[in-house]
């Protein structure tokens, strides 16, 4: 898979899902599961998929949980109407902590809508295949 | 289940699985998805729930598409840091619609936090036993 020109590192890939870091992350290890067959919607996913869906997503969140801890937010948007941006299904998994960017005085909170002014965390390439690698277990 | 001394109708079940109306809902049909068996986080779930949970998530969203239209907005919060209040794992499905009161102006907006100032819709018990009703097709 390709972000531009540079390729993107699947962090975990099964039968019919894989993963990579969001390049464009709310915090560090944001995630996305994505089908590798197209559908837009949660409601176009072929039996197949639906199948494998809660596998693959524990999966990645175990591996998410090695390096980020197990408290993460867990969101699809669905729909134009849901800010559905992207027109694949994808699933983002999103690791939190204690005092993270997301979280405000004593509460923590979870937004994600299209044009949210909330700053994105603008990790460089190197940034992301760095962590990725971590996620893998390579390397390089 | 009871939600006080209140009976909350189920509007889906499956072996490991059922969902109900959230009673506190930010849109009309938001529903929660609730593993029959005990367990707090995304990461605690048992091998046997995770396969279900795919076809599960797949039947209930399908149940919602029926009234409220294909567009929905799915959220799990895992664990204190991602806000989760009820520490008994439930994904949130939400309907949404152009114009909905998630909208702004022209973006749509999924907020979903611990102490959010956003108003909830406050249904009455009975307008939310009718629209189960709706969903399960029952007449009564």
């Amino acid at each position: 898979m390709v972000n531009g020109d540079i390729p993107v590192k699947k962090i975990f890939e099964s039968d019919r899902f894989f993963a990579i870091l969001d390049q464009n992350p709310v915090t560090e290890g944001h995630s996305l599961l994505i089908p590798k067959a197209h559908y837009e919607k949660q409601t176009d996913m072929p039996a197949e998929d639906r199948k494998e869906l809660g596998i693959a997503l524990g999966a990645l969140a175990e591996k998410l949980k090695e390096v980020f801890g197990d408290n993460m937010n867990i969101s699809n948007t669905s729909g134009e109407f849901a800010s559905q941006s992207v027109p694949h299904f994808h699933i983002h998994l999103i690791p939190r902590h204690e005092g993270d960017r997301l979280w405000d005085g004593d509460k923590s909170r979870i937004v994600l809508d299209r044009s949210s002014g909330f700053e994105r965390l603008k990790p460089s390439k190197e940034e992301i295949e760095q962590l990725a690698n971590k996620l893998t277990g390579d390397k390089q």
